[in-house]
């Protein structure tokens, strides 16, 4: 490690994405240098911001220690920490009373820092498409937001909802109001139990992250050519190229397609939304470390 | 009072009907006779079966107490309930964990006891159209059960499904992904705030009762010719229609359409199907007691 890093006046920075699922932070050098890295559970305030700070703070202590720096240079670090859900002015509320043990906190949402990842700190537009789903175009200082309000009543082109219409169709298919097709066999074999009310049973209160874990089944039944599945697929994609066209017509410089299920449903979207997808420039997390330069860019122009 | 029914050897008689906002309860004697009635809240074991059990004790009490019976008689009650949520076995079976105070306790489902009190006791078909919906035809002896598995991933002719689609497509609009109609307004005035994101805290973990409170506006927004409100109720009806053309397929002499969105979906059914509705007899919770009885009848055969 370099000696500057040591010095205790030295800035470090550190980088949070925290999602529904896991929670992965960067700790970087202000030259970008990076120093150290950690991963750990949810950090999703919605989800209890007990366990988003406790997320947290576990990735970040592997951050330090991957470093070689002591537990207490926690109190050194300005932080960026893009988390799932503080959108939702009720959630960024809540992250605001905790009194962290950081030198400083910037907090904004995971789909932010996504896009500041993406396109390196620069404008850019993004989709997310995970166990939720969401875009965000920033050019010229303003932003656009659009979807990610939740679960069931948004988020239509996400993992959550592609699995919501899987056990939907098939219930109504073991109640002989679709046709059975693959997708049922497919979800009785993952589950274990075939009968109607088994399957009700286990979705009964699922969460958003439970009903995404059956998005695989469909792009698995849409591969061996189940027409109901590729319906789906085209369904999510849609909602894709909706947000797609609402995002371009902010005038990005560039679109970039993320997400746990953006791969598979990539080849469903409108061949006009497919060519404007850009490669994805660096991970969240790093976005997140933009963020909080920004931020101190900022503070330090108003002093 | 009648001498006979205060005679302590003298069955008498409850029906319950239970449900996830209320519990409605009725005292009868052997004849049919009508001795006192109860009304206490949520009795759907879904939501705690602490609660469903406090429901049913405390419209119990006031049946018999307008009966002019004492607290003790409970003991004498041949039991029928009609239980919202028992479809699934896992609530099947934590209702039968119950130390009942009653004589005899025979459970089952909110929608059998509804279609015996539609039709008497006799053999029919019901579809229930209130916070969630489901179907069930009863013919000779077998029942075939339609839907009914929960929300969100069953029950789209039902309020809560209403009142899901209603937000979904309020904040379509908001993003700019769908027309403006008439239920934005009327949502933005219902909750006291218009904005996407106050209106996603809202629902955020709402239960399908939540949704379902909302589907009125649906109603109201259709009466008033907005064109989008109308086509979320043909969404329903459609579901409605193929849940009875499966019952009606099963054969049963009528068919009866109750719960609270049923009167206003009516018309938007399909006239062969609207044709074949014929009037509610009794309340479920009549239909409980038709169900004891057939109960009692059976243990009495077999003895």
């Amino acid at each position: 490690m370099s000696q500057i890093v040591q010095q205790s006046n030295h800035p470090l920075f550190l980088g949070i994405d925290g999602g529904g699922s896991k929670c992965k932070v960067v700790l970087s050098d202000a030259n970008g240098q990076l120093l150290g890295e950690g991963l750990s559970g949810p950090a999703n305030p919605v989800r209890g911001l007990d366990v988003a700070v406790a997320s947290i703070l576990e990735a970040t202590e592997q951050a330090l220690q991957k470093a070689g720096l002591p537990s207490d240079d926690k109190a050194r670090l300005y932080v960026g920490a893009g988390l799932a859900g503080v959108n939702i002015p009720e959630y960024f509320q809540r992250v605001s009373t905790w009194r962290h043990p950081f030198k400083a906190l910037f907090v904004t949402t995971d789909l932010h820092v996504a896009c500041l990842g993406a396109h390196q700190g620069q404008d850019g537009a993004v989709m997310i498409a995970g166990t939720g789903s969401c875009g965000l175009a920033s050019v010229a200082g303003r932003l656009l937001e659009i979807g990610g309000y939740g679960f069931p009543h948004s988020d239509q082109a996400s993992g959550a909802w592609l699995g919501l219409r899987l056990v939907q169709e098939v219930l109504q298919a073991k109640d002989g109001l679709a046709p059975q097709t693959m997708l049922g066999e497919l979800l009785g074999e993952s589950l274990g139990q075939s009968s109607a009310l088994a399957i009700a049973s286990h979705f009964l209160h699922a969460s958003p992250t439970e009903f995404a874990k059956f998005a695989p089944l469909v792009f698995h039944a849409a591969k061996a050519g189940d027409a109901f599945a590729q319906r789906l697929l085209e369904e999510a994609a849609a909602a894709l190229n909706q947000m797609a066209e609402r995002l371009l017509a902010f005038e990005p410089p560039s679109l970039a397609l993320l997400g746990g299920v953006a791969e598979q449903l990539k080849p469903y979207l409108a061949a006009s939304v497919q060519q404007k997808i850009t490669p994805v420039q660096q991970a969240p997390e790093l976005g997140a470390v933009f963020f909080a330069k920004q931020k101190m860019h900022k503070v330090h122009q108003q002093q």
